[in-house]
C-alpha cells in the first residue's frame, strides 16, 4: 500500500499523514506492546525517507548538469553523472558518482534521467544510451533551453514506456548564484503514465525545485518557445553584442551602463553553444534578430535625420 | 576677514575653527562679561551659516532641473526658477520662487546661474540672459550630458569676469530616486578666479553634491566626453533601441531580461531630446553607433553561419 500510494510532496506532510493512518487502523496494538508501533513508524519513516529520495543519472555534467547536481545531492537525492568529457573529480567533490560508460550508468537502474547535454549534442547523447539497460518505468526529463525541439525528439526516440518531463530551469550557475528563490521554472508533462508510482516521481521530482523555491510555472513546450525567443534568446542576443564592444568599468559608470556590464558578464559565463542552440532550435528567434535589426535601424535614421534637421538650420 | 577667509565646506567644522579663532583672538574678554563671546559666537555662527547658503538661480527648469532643485531647498539653499515653459506650480511645491522674465531672475543677484536645459537650447537660452543685470562675480555652472560642447560656448558667450564650473550629475529622476549616494558627479572647474571668496562659493557648490553621498570624479570636459560616448550614449541607445520593440513581463522573465526591462523604463523616461543631444553634441558617439552596428553585424554572422554548417552536415 505504501509503495502505491502517490506520496505527498513535503515530508513533514508525510508524517503527519502516517500518524493520521496508523492510529485509524492500529488502534488495537497500542495496548498490547507499547514498543510495536513506534517501531513500526520509525521503519515506516525510514522507508518513505528512502521513497522520496531520488536515484538521479545527470546525462551532460557540465557547468549547468553540476550546478543542479549541487541541490540535488544537498536534498539527499544520489546523483549519478556521465559525460563524455571525463567530470569524474567535479561528481566526486559534488558527492555524486561518476559513469563513464553509459552501460554502467543504466544498469544502475536510475529513477530519472536527467539529460544535461547542449541543444545541438541531444540527439547524439541519446542515442549513445543503452535504452534497453534502464528499468521501463524511467522517468526522463530535460533540463534544455528550448523545449518543443527535445520534446520531439525524445517523443520520437523513446520507447512509450518511458515517461517524458520537458522542463526549463530559467537561470543558471550566475543568476542563481544566491539561490533559486523566485526563479521561473517551467515544466511541461509530456508524458507521465497514469500509476501512482509514476505521478508520485513526477511530483517528487518538482519539489527539488519547489523546496529551492522556485517559482513554478507549467507552460506547454510551444508557449515556453514562443515567450523565449523574446526574453532569453534577445537577452543572450544583447549580452553577446555588447561583449564584442569590449566595454570597460570607468570611475563615471551610470547605474544603467553597470547593468549593462552585468549583462555582459552573466551572458558570456553561458558557453557560446547554448547561445547558438537558443538561435538554431528556436524557429522564433529568427523573427526576434530581424525586429531588433529593425528596430536599430529605425533610432539609427531617427538620429541621422534630426542631425541633417539641424545641419539645415545652421546652413540656411 | 570672515567674508574673504574661504570657508571650509562642512559646517561643523566651521564652528570648531571659529572656536579656535575666538580662544586665541578674545581670552581677555571672557573675564569681562560671560556673555559677550557668546552672542559673538552666536552673532558669528548666523552670519557663517547664511554666507554657506547660496543663492541658485535654476535656469531651464524641466525635470531634471526640478530633480537638483529638490536637494539645494532641502540643504537650506534658496531656488530661484526660471524657465520658457511656465514650470511656476512645480517652483512653489519646492519651495523656489518661479521668475517668468530673465530681468527679474538676473536682478536677484543670484550667487550662482545654474543652466539646466536641454543641450539643444543651451545657446538661445543662454541669449535670452540679460547678463550685465547679474553681479560682475557670478558663478556659472551647467549641468549638460556632454561637456565640451558647453565648455566652449560659455567661455565664447561669456564675459570674463564669471566664473564657470562645466559639471555632470551621472543620474537622473530614477537612478537617483533613492538617493545620490555613491553615484558620481564629474566636474571640471573651468574658470574659477583666484579670489578667497570665489574659491568657497565653488567649494560650498560642489559640497552639496558631497553632503549627499555623490562620487565627486574632477575630470577635464573632454575626457568626460571620450568617456560618456561609451557609457551614456550606449546605454540610451540600447534602452531606446529596446524600447521599439515593445517588450512585455511574462511570468518566464529571467533576471536578466528583467534588468533589460528596467534598462527600458529608465532610458524612456528621460527625454528624446536629451537622448538626441548626446548624440549631436558628442563627436565621439557616431564612432559608438558603428562599433553598435559592426558587433551586431558580426554576431548575424556567426549564428547564420552555424546554422549553414550544420544544414551542410545534415544534407552530406
Amino acid at each position: 500500500m505504501l509503495l502505491t500510494h502517490p506520496l505527498p510532496t513535503l515530508p513533514i506532510r508525510h508524517r503527519h499523514h502516517h500518524h493520521h493512518r496508523r492510529r485509524q487502523r492500529l488502534p488495537a496494538i497500542r495496548s498490547l506492546d507499547a514498543a510495536q508501533p513506534f517501531d513500526y513508524e520509525s521503519q515506516a519513516s525510514t522507508l518513505l525517507s528512502s521513497q522520496s529520495k531520488l536515484k538521479i543519472a545527470v546525462v551532460g555534467f557540465g557547468n549547468f548538469g553540476q550546478f543542479l547536481s549541487r541541490a540535488f545531492s544537498a536534498q539527499g537525492h544520489s546523483v549519478l553523472a556521465h559525460s563524455r568529457t571525463d567530470h569524474s573529480a567535479a561528481a566526486e567533490s559534488l558527492g555524486a558518482t561518476f559513469f563513464r560508460d553509459p552501460h554502467d550508468l543504466c544498469e544502475q537502474h536510475p529513477d530519472v534521467v536527467l539529460l544535461s547535454t547542449s541543444i545541438l549534442s541531444l540527439a547524439s547523447v541519446l542515442r549513445s544510451l543503452p535504452l534497453t539497460s534502464l528499468r521501463r518505468d524511467t522517468l526522463f526529463v530535460d533540463v534544455l533551453s528550448v523545449k518543443e525541439f527535445p520534446k520531439n525528439l525524445l517523443l520520437r526516440e523513446l520507447p512509450p514506456h518511458f515517461d517524458l518531463l520537458c522542463t526549463h530551469p530559467m537561470f543558471g550557475p550566475e543568476s542563481g548564484r544566491d539561490g533559486w528563490a523566485g526563479l521561473p521554472f517551467v515544466y511541461d508533462k509530456v508524458r507521465i503514465l497514469d500509476t501512482p508510482s509514476r505521478i508520485s516521481r513526477c511530483a517528487r521530482f518538482l519539489d527539488i525545485f519547489i523546496k529551492e523555491g522556485c517559482r513554478m510555472v507549467e507552460m506547454s513546450c510551444q508557449e515556453h518557445d514562443e515567450n523565449a525567443a523574446e526574453i532569453q534568446f534577445l537577452t543572450h542576443t544583447v549580452g553577446r553584442w555588447l561583449a564584442k564592444l569590449d566595454l570597460k568599468s570607468t570611475p563615471i559608470n551610470t547605474k544603467g551602463y553597470e547593468m549593462l556590464l552585468e549583462l555582459v558578464e552573466n551572458t558570456c559565463k553561458d558557453s557560446f553553444e547554448l547561445y547558438n542552440g537558443l538561435f538554431m532550435y528556436n524557429k522564433n528567434s529568427t523573427e526576434t534578430l530581424d525586429k531588433l535589426d529593425g528596430a536599430f535601424g529605425d533610432l539609427r535614421r531617427e538620429l541621422f535625420g534630426g542631425l541633417h534637421d539641424v545641419v539645415r538650420k545652421q546652413l540656411f
